[in-house]
């Protein structure tokens, strides 16, 4: 078998480097070169262009960072279906819209291949442990045959049905995340406002029944008001505005979360959007 | 040293319990009689009032439901007040408004008492393990001099200075969860609208970062629709009023806190209000 | 001069009857034949497709009652574009998203037509009496040449530049009146709720500051709990949605809009989508 | 007759002033002696205390800022409580709780006293212009005896039934102001952030269903960002505050109303206090 991995940011590097290690045979390719060369040094192959990993590889993963690149690579001259062809796999690992997931599974499809969306929970930490949390949906057979390399790059992988329901899936895990993050905020302000200890107020959340590994990362970032990003408040804010919008289409009141939607879209105003979500504390000051 | 102990209701007999049991010298008194039965059984003394206790007692601990019980425990003939005199110690452990217990305070001061505020976080399963946590503000004496009995009946405590401040933090503790349940109810109620197993979700949640005890208890029971109630919504309706009245004092904007009040109030007038918190989901529906 | 009339609704008839009784020759289609016939009595020219219509007048109004209306009678055969020609003009008085009427202007100038996106203020009343406001945006030239059967069927037009502002315009004061509505809804529940007479408040608003004809209308419509249709809750709920997203590409908090349009959501959700947006009452119950 | 009016602010000066043109025979004081001045030269007569107002008329208006102005008038040396006797009436045209209200009645009523509580709508202008609208609840004999004087102060007074139900209906009518305001606010914002003109957003409003007088004495001020206060945004922060009260102890849903509190603390924390509560609209910005 041989993989193909198209996309290598931060997370896309780690990814790969963690197939590579396992001893999966890997072609690569990224928009700039020189993304390669260290997974080049581990022992992944260089192709020239993104058609020639898919038309190389069994299974091909993709992992960009939103739906406009997800588009670009799709249809640009030498993309992603100039080298799909019948049996061709390709499994897309990005987090983009539900809508955007089935048009790009349309085109691949059409050409013969098979497509597998698989957006993933968990960030820049999780994937260089091999500890993603991975939400196949689409082609089940593709979903199969992509399992050995799932388990190198994740500690618990899930199929969800027809292409759109992996996207869904993790929008609603984004959505409480956000919320919860929000809920955090607000009662660290009331206690600081309040001349309660705010540190205090960690530990003793952290001794009780929502006690939770966020709180206890980002909880001292707002002790600091200093939020390096993680996971950037802007892409939470999006991905409340697509909660919505699928609550829109599926006839479901949120109220919460149409309030978080404006105080996280109020700190982005103000200029928080590339700083970590946690900044959202920001807008109840 | 001899400990009082007022109030024989779920957690009060549980906590009582755990100090007979650890061979404190404890005296008990609670308004209807049969309460005490267990308790004397495993070797608490029974006195006829609360004064008696009070007076009986180098300290005496507090465990009743609301303000109003507590002012009539006080005030009443035999009641807590009846007993005080220089050099008794009251400490309680009530959840109570942060005025209440100022009042309560003061009352008990003026008789040459020492009075301390120690809410508790956790209900029935962790009171009955002695795995409370204890919120102590008041007489620093008064607490230093309750350690041994805290050290009995919970996993932690703290000092947290003034009276009040036991209260207020119990507030935030409590207003931060329920804007976490209710942001799980969210994601929840998005997820069976759009035909994704709620189940799986949450299992999903439960493998990332805001995996917590509260979601794995929780969860099966918006699944199931029923809500034992191990904290009754109207209750938490009623932490979320009073952590608003005092962002109100202090100056703090709470919009998730406020629109968490007004769904729970929802929840609370169609009828859920005795049934487990948990039941903000139905509001959703 | 002649004028084209496509879309024959409650609406549509109105407006067209009062060109046809001021004088203007009227060339009219609709879908289903007759709606003709009440204006054909009037004097107005029946054609046998949208084409026709366009085709034989100088200027031709459309008035549908959705995007997806428009978009059809737009691309079908027989439809708008087959009967654009140079210098034909199309001015849409339909209510539609900003972007679907950037979309049909570029449609009908591409085949050298003018377009003039105009939609109305004001329901079935003022558009029978003649009293619509029309907020026109897109080809300078044709709304110039509109003016004459604009001041027929208006009292009040204005021209706002590009096509999309009159979409856009119309979405900020909707907005308005679907919040408003919600203040009154509040205070009309509070009030009852209170034990004081509604009727009594209505009278007594109506005195003050923010007396308006929509709660002389709409008042006792709550009252009575009662909602016949002049503008269907459905609608305001799709404009209220409309103006959120107008807020998200802008970058706009409306804290006030985001919390209406779930209350709206809840309404329609229980039900009451077809009555008058009035009902969103119900959902305060 | 003789009537005493206790209280010579902007409203207190305006009003007592309409009753003297009217020749009325008034007896006035006022906490700072100055004030009496303009209406002494008008023909009113001056008294040491409040208690010799009281004891002197047979019906005293009293018209103070707040419920703790109300309280040390009442209760203070030569104040309200300590001119009451048999018979003496006392209208208290206030803006306070219905609590406070209530236990002010009480106090008067014990010495023999009638009491009215009688809040008015209307702000400076109408209060000069007697055409202020008052709303009566407590003592229907002292009201029917008032009506004379709340003809000449007002153009319409209402009776409302018991003692409270004047405070809850004036909290009722400013919580629609408020959360109409701010509908008025979001729509200016979101056009202004459209490139839309927001003079001729006002304008089109003024032409529909929404037109009302404070639309057109605000919306100038939204526009210029600057709020001389004809009514001080803390005070309407105030008002929302006690009508969410109110809904709790009612027990009503409020969404809008929370989310409105919310938004006008944030204003009013940004240091728009004692601006005109229209600015409500810098925290939207």
């Amino acid at each position: 078998m041989t993989y193909g991995f198209l996309g290598l940011g931060i997370m896309g590097t780690a990814m790969a480097s963690n197939l590579v290690r396992a001893g999966f045979d890997v072609v690569v390719w990224n928009r700039t070169e020189t993304a390669c060369s260290p997974l080049c040094e581990l022992g992944a192959r260089n192709a020239p262009t993104a058609a020639d990993v898919v038309d190389a590889a069994d299974i091909t993963f993709v992992m960009l960072s939103d739906d406009a690149a997800l588009r670009e690579l799709w249809y640009a001259e030498g993309g992603v279906l100039a080298g799909v062809s019948a049996g061709r796999g390709v499994v897309n690992m990005s987090t983009i819209g539900d809508d955007t997931s089935t048009e790009l599974s349309a085109a691949v499809v059409q050409l013969g291949g098979r497509y597998l969306e698989a957006p993933v929970t968990g960030t820049k930490k999780p994937a260089e442990d091999g500890l993603l949390v991975i939400l196949g949906a689409g082609d089940r057979h593709l979903y199969d045959a992509a399992l050995p390399a799932f388990e190198v790059m994740g500690k618990r992988s899930v199929y969800l049905g027809e292409v759109g329901n992996g996207a869904r899936m993790k929008l609603v895990i984004n959505m409480i995340m956000g919320n919860v993050m929000l809920a955090l905020a607000e009662g660290m302000a009331l206690a600081e406002r309040s001349d309660l200890d705010p540190g205090l107020l960690l530990d003793l959340v952290a001794e009780g029944a929502v006690a939770n590994p966020m709180f206890s990362i980002k909880g001292p970032m707002l002790i600091d008001r200093s939020y390096p990003p993680s996971f950037p408040l802007k892409h939470m804010k999006k991905d409340l505005k697509l909660a919505l919008q699928l609550a829109e289409k599926q006839g479901q009141v949120l109220p919460q979360t149409a309030e978080a939607n404006e105080t996280f879209k109020r700190a982005e105003l103000a200029g928080r959007g590339d700083e970590d979500f946690s900044a959202v504390f920001e807008a109840l000051q």
